[in-house]
């Protein structure tokens, strides 16, 4: 490993964050974390959601990737951006990647996916699976049901619940549905590992997937007894196709290839960074690295990460993983089901065509707007509140089928200030969650904000007042990128750990917004409303439940004689509104919550 | 008084019914009720509530009326009416009113309103004030304050309240404002009756007008005691200006004078029948006379009206009134605050265009469309359940800082699914006002509907499957003006009394929808938890009233040193989106509740 001294002042690495839609790959100056350069590449493919790319249909639910689109942001993304910064490449360093998450594959022993196998590519089991990818529900509801039966220690770290997104569900829809492609499989592997596989030749496995998305806690996978539960063919899944050989984050994987190196452009030997997450690599890269400090990636649906020195269960938590987010900590991961995609949804569909008009008109979008129009009303004066669970609700109660609320509407209830409404009802969901941090132990000191949402000043503002914290915000839009240069630096012995390259690339905005004392004061009485509504309809049985049950029983069957046939969806005729632009938005609890489709 | 069977068998009456912005005039057969025809004069004035016709602004929340407009009905509507029946205005042996109420105004002791002597043209109260002139609001709040404090036995006739709209609250309000015109009035006269004097020549009272609106119960007004305690000056507000020789409905209240018959162009010495409210003289053009039958006016607002041989103090209601409908029953009235207003809220501040071009291209109201959306949807769909107390609610908890409620909001939630939901919330209220008449020992044995919401179909299949009660729905359009004749009828001695006219010349199509009963059992469960949310949510310093009173603080001051100059209007910019279109929304209580504007 090169030593921090050895290199240039004008020493580079490169950063590449795979999203949903799209890579990005930036190049970021070594001693100061400057960014010189960012290069987007789409992927052709996108999302497979409806057929696989030779044509066969796909069933509701399913989310894959096509794992050449990934390559070719290598190829592409990659020496573009290393052209538009006009440096030559052997200036670059190191290079890091951050993936979506939990996104899974399987593959032959050589890292070859197995969809790009002969005779495999009709096989949708072959192709990744997307982090949004829900068919696997069934296999969570009876991984959890099954945790807990069994009293497994592990289960306490996540809230309680896995998720259907996560590894263990997606390789057991595998087993099940199709057989042959799971005895195919000799590696089940994260998209994260799998890319740094690509670029160093070599299989790795990073400590964050393994630890928030593998159930990897305390040196170990869940035990063979438990996969056998399960089915009695699963009962190696751990011990044949994943890796109990975990790199910690920030660490090298190996040097690149000379195929890589042909594809990137970049220096055969490059050092690699072990693979990471999209809102955990995020955290150094707006300087968050200490105990306490609290990142907020907002977009869609919002993700909460945060180290601590101690390790506590904090309730409806996503998960907390030894070294999840920096090396030598405990990583927590709490997160809310809908955010932005509240807003879009109100926003949307919920509001005449005279408030589009309007911000047209003002140069705005529909979200500054509609923003903008109660901007400066006093706290409470539109006499509402919502509870914020449109998308069911992760952190703290962990539960799906909640459904949300609006108290307080009268005939001068104007749309925007609905849309106010649930601006505030998601930040005392935050507000909540830092209760539930606090009561176990592990207080949240520092709040810090990155994601699309950040661009909203009123709704930033708003955050601060309600939470009573100063808000510090990601002083870049390339967050994730940055992230994984930052982890690449370190990776190349630039700097010695991930919280010195945070400390001197990270770029934050401090104190972007302080609280208001007066407002701070009027939405903790506004709060303290919602803390009430949320416990008491928050709680088991409640009416939310009951009536989510009789939904779901109108929906299986139909109430009576005078109706027609059963529709599959309650309003067949319903279609004049477009559906939420983000295709995020079916996601109840995104890893990848940056605001954007990508 | 003419003998019936000395009624020629195309003997006709007129029914004038006066509305909130016009007047329209029916020819009736006696024999059978058929309708020959109808005229409407709108209101020159319409409804004075910015400034009076000299050009004298009003202070906001008033609402007058220009008494010169109600002449005109007489002179242009009834002619037209009878021109267009094609008859011999001999053939006309009676004639017959109703009015909003109350609409109250002072008049010298002939009759002449004080707004019409000279010098008094530019002084506000001096003019009729309609129906939903709310600026007494504060004089209601002494009157019923004091009320409970005496524990005066005539408020647990009221629900425990009455309204800013009625004539007390409106007397004192003039007394304490412009003590002058106060001084001035000989009489203080229910419109309803005023008009009766201009046709008769002679003052009468109507036993509707004086129990529902004058407070006029077991034979007597409220003590001098308590008028003087509101006022030192009001002490003999009612032995001066109101009158205790009350008329029962369906009475002769005089022949017609030589000057009415110039204007109606009827005979000379036709019968007028006694005043009449326009919700109650509904009741027998539907056939509503019996015991436990309940008449649902279905506007804006709905007002409930049934007779019942028992007095008995239900919650919420609006009175109870000693032949407040049919001589010799008690009348009963209760009423939803918000209805029709609360569709048109959603429907034209919450719903996209795209919904409207879809209505338009459809040959549909949007409302129509709206509704056909979800017509075929089952019980419960939707997943939604709705508080409609967007106007406060008057029966059965008599509370208007209440507002409105909605839980079961998912991302997939569509403003039709909530449409739907409201629809559903109005017949829930209706269902809980059925409960209170029956555990108040005065069932409903039978469901009538009237008024501008009958229209909608689906709506009324939706009521009677929620009270699964079969609604008999007013095969009139023109109830109030029918019901008029019906008391015009009954006056000329045609028949013996209301039951016996509304027997024969009332119009109803029984049994147009009968109630589902699987969708009736499914709908009871949904009514089970709206009445657990409104039993709870209803309660006195629960959460809607603790956010109500934030919103008032939050609106009188400002929360915090960060907000600019305080508004009167929370969003000064929010302005792009039409007011509802009905004038009538304002009222919390309308009484006048026909869901067009008229």
């Amino acid at each position: 490993m090169t030593a921090s001294t050895d290199l240039a002042a004008d020493a580079c690495v490169v950063g590449v964050d795979f999203g949903t839609l799209s890579g990005r790959a930036s190049v970021i100056r070594v001693r100061d974390g400057h960014e010189l350069s960012t290069a987007v590449h789409p992927y052709a493919d996108g999302v497979l959601d409806t057929r696989l790319p030779g044509g066969r249909a796909l069933a509701p639910d399913w989310a894959l990737q096509n794992p050449a689109d990934w390559l070719a942001v290598l190829a592409t993304a990659v020496p573009a951006a290393v052209r538009a910064a006009g440096i030559d490449p052997a200036r670059v360093v190191g290079i890091g990647t951050d993936f979506t998450a939990c996104t899974v594959l399987p593959t032959a022993a050589d890292g070859t996916p197995l969809c790009q196998l002969p005779g495999y590519a009709d096989r949708p089991h072959a192709w990744p699976k997307l982090w949004k990818h829900h068919a696997a529900q069934p296999h969570a509801d009876r991984v959890n049901a099954l945790a807990h039966a069994r009293g497994e220690p592990w289960i306490g770290r996540y809230g309680g619940k896995i998720s259907s997104e996560w590894q263990v569900a997606k390789a057991l829809q595998v087993l099940e549905d199709d057989p042959e492609i799971y005895a195919a499989t000799n590696r089940w592997i994260e998209a994260a590992d799998w890319i740094v596989w690509q670029l160093t030749g070599t299989e790795t496995r990073n400590a964050c997937t393994a630890g928030y998305k593998g159930v990897f806690q305390d040196g170990a996978y869940p035990s063979r007894d438990f996969f056998a539960a399960l089915h009695p063919a699963f009962a190696d899944y751990a011990d044949t196709r994943l890796s109990t050989a975990l790199l910690p984050l920030g660490a090298p994987a190996g040097r690149l290839t000379a195929r890589a190196a042909c594809w990137t452009g970049l220096p055969v030997g490059t050092v690699v960074a072990a693979g990471n997450v999209d809102a955990h690599v995020s955290a150094p890269a707006v300087g968050v690295t200490e105990p306490g400090h609290m990142l907020a990636v907002m977009g869609t649906s919002t993700c909460h990460v945060m180290s601590a020195d101690a390790l506590a269960e904090v309730p409806g938590m996503c998960g907390v993983v030894d070294g999840g987010i920096i090396a030598g900590r405990y990583g927590y991961e709490a997160g809310q089901s809908g955010v932005g995609d509240i807003f879009a949804w109100w926003a949307e569909r919920n509001v005449p065509d005279s408030y589009r008009l309007a911000a047209r008109a003002a140069g705005e979008s529909l979200h500054q707007y509609l923003t903008a129009l109660t901007a400066d009303d006093p706290v409470g004066g539109h006499g509402l509140l919502a509870l914020d669970w449109m998308n069911g609700n992760r952190s703290i109660l962990v539960d799906h089928t909640l459904s949300g609320v609006l108290v307080g509407l009268t005939l001068a209830t104007r749309p925007e200030h609905v849309y106010r409404a649930l601006l505030e009802a998601t930040a005392f969901g935050t507000r909540r969650i830092l209760d539930a941090f606090r009561d176990a132990g592990v207080p949240v000191r520092e709040f810090y904000a990155a994601g699309g949402l950040i661009q909203n000043a009123t709704l930033m503002r708003l955050y601060a007042d309600v939470l009573g914290h100063p808000i510090h915000l990601a002083a870049t839009s390339q967050a994730p990128a940055l992230g994984s240069a930052i982890h690449a630096a370190v990776a190349a012995g630039a700097y010695p750990d991930v919280p010195a390259a945070a400390a001197a690339m990270g770029r934050v905005h401090r104190d972007a917004y302080l609280p208001d004392p007066a407002r701070h004061a009027a939405y903790s009485r506004l709060y303290d409303e919602y803390r009430a509504l949320h416990d008491s309809l928050g709680t088991a049985g409640g009416v939310l439940h009951r009536l989510r049950a009789l939904r779901d029983e109108a929906l299986r069957g139909r109430a009576g004689p005078a109706d027609g046939p059963a529709p599959t969806d309650p309003s067949p005729l319903a279609r004049p509104v477009a559906t939420a632009a983000s295709p995020d938005t079916t996601s109840p609890d995104a890893t990848s919550p940056t605001g954007d489709p990508r």
